[in-house]
């Protein structure tokens, strides 16, 4: 399979995107990267790399959107950014999917521009997989779409439960519904609506109905619907509260240790790389005709190479195939 | 002044609600208590404590609602619960302000039965103290009006501003509006809307602009608005996300040590102390006429005492007169 990887996207440049695709590339055999950016960059950043070449490709697209560019006005004034070079090559049939730690509203926006969504999908949606007590669990929508209807969450349930089935290995995923209280009734008309959706439909079964915030992290489901406002919030919400508690930790805890300095740190260290959004390899826009993955803009080579592979995985167990049969046999919208 | 304590509220029974007003009554000596539950049960926990009996009160209302009863159910079929009773005595003038760890639905109906808010305030929001890494935050509002207007969303920005500087003593709170990005025009229509009242009113001089889920533990600001939504979920996350990373570190880190094992759980235990719910005073309900706080239900002595505490500081710092006063001064809603 063929991956585009926007070269240029990312607070870290072209070096940790190229490291991270050389480290895919040879840990997924059936792969090929698409390397789209500064040719020139790209080809001495390989050079230096061992790596089969001839699984990777080199897309000339200098031009790079920033990080707090306005991402409409980006989409007007530079058509041919990398990102939205990597929009087209998708578009075109070129390659599979493709991974970015750009700009996420550019990233949104040429999809948007290229309308390359599954036909079923009426928005597609950001997910996001956290860590929790049980294991993991995945969230959607974090971003894609601020303001969606009710039949929009019902749409991430189904593509949430596909992504959590087959990427995260979970048999029968459980999916709960974002509220402010556990019993039914509660919150705006948004949930009202959605809740009655997911109790009325073919997902009746995995619908355990209402969950708070506490929820997420305890693992009662394995699948949050949300709008995207909340879930982007949550999703900032997380990166800083493991921030805060992981320094008080290292100050406080840490800190108060004499000859166990070093291993209390080790530990600690340790404990926030497996927790690190690094190692859950991005967050898989939704609802594509084709794979998308967005990368936290300061990732590196690992959490690129691990998006990679997320990708590669999801074009490996036909994902989308299974989005699409089963919103398909959802009721047909009002 | 005169507070009111709704002995029957929370999941722990009379006990640590009799103790924790023992305990606010030995520590501020202008503070009279009135115990609002069943008289026999009080008096005899009162037997066994040494407290100023002048200032105790038992108010003699022996029914409790539930902790997951419908809040207009139990408002139609239980009108003299302990929590209703509460609001009565605060809508007769009998006390100042009242305190509940009960059913936080029920204590809200119980302000819209009484009608008892402040004449300029046309929806009272509950705000929550977070840490953070400068200090603390306020954020408002965290469940009781899930569909604001922007009105709304502005005169939590005057109250939540009030209670900083009168309550947290932060003496020119900077305000944040809780949004997917910082940029001006991100989200949906109501933060757009809110975001321009900030902008062209007489609180433009503290309004910073947007915020996102990571500025709350960084302390970018000291006052955040938001919809009841959106706080509610994010009050929920981090009572989760604590917990789970707190749990995380006790098992990995404490656990990874031998002869310093004692030392780091104690400093574990010091820190998780100090950042515990209980040790920031509930939640009071912003707007209404008199004082209002909403303890965790699992509230304990320490926290139900730090609620009057709290509640009785509004009291003396005249915080309602000073929220009447600055929302009176802005512009008339259209």
């Amino acid at each position: 399979m063929r991956l585009a990887l926007d070269v240029l996207g990312g607070d870290n440049g072209a070096g940790p995107n190229v490291a991270g695709a050389v480290l895919a590339v040879n840990t997924n055999p059936d792969l090929t990267a698409v390397l789209v950016g500064d040719q020139g960059q790209i080809e001495s950043l390989l050079a230096a790399a061992t790596v089969p070449r001839e699984r990777v490709e080199v897309v000339h697209a200098p031009v790079a959107v920033d990080m707090k560019e306005k991402p409409v006005e980006a989409l007007r004034k530079k058509p041919d950014a990398s990102i939205f070079r990597c929009w087209q090559l998708l578009a075109e049939g070129a390659v599979d999917g493709l991974v970015s730690a750009g700009n996420t509203g550019a990233v949104v926006a040429g999809a948007a521009k290229t309308r390359k969504f599954l036909k079923c999908v009426q928005k597609p949606g950001i997910a996001t997989v956290m860590p929790t007590a049980r294991g993991r669990c995945i969230i959607v929508d974090v971003g894609a779409n601020v303001f969606p209807k009710p039949r929009h969450l019902l749409e991430y349930g189904v593509m949430g439960s596909v992504f959590a089935r087959k990427i995260l290995g979970i048999e029968q995923p459980k999916i709960g519904l974002m509220n402010v209280g556990e019993e039914e009734g509660k919150g705006h008309e948004l949930v009202q609506k959605t809740f009655d959706l997911f109790r009325s439909g073919p997902l009746r079964e995995q619908f355990v109905g209402n969950v708070e915030g506490r929820d997420i992290h305890r693992g009662t489901v394995d699948v949050i619907v949300t709008d995207g406002f909340t879930g982007n919030v949550v999703l900032k919400l997380c990166e800083g509260v493991f921030e805060f508690v992981l320094n008080l930790v290292n100050q406080e805890v840490v800190g108060a240790l004499d000859a166990e300095k070093d291993k209390g740190g080790a530990a600690l260290k340790g404990l926030m790389g497996r927790y690190h959004y690094s190692a859950f390899g991005g967050a898989p826009l939704l609802g594509v005709d084709g794979v998308c993955i967005i990368c936290h803009g300061s990732s590196k080579e690992r959490a690129i190479a691990n998006a990679l592979g997320v990708a590669a995985r999801e074009v490996r167990e036909k994902v989308n195939e299974a989005i699409v049969a089963e919103i398909g046999a959802l009721p047909a919208d009002e």
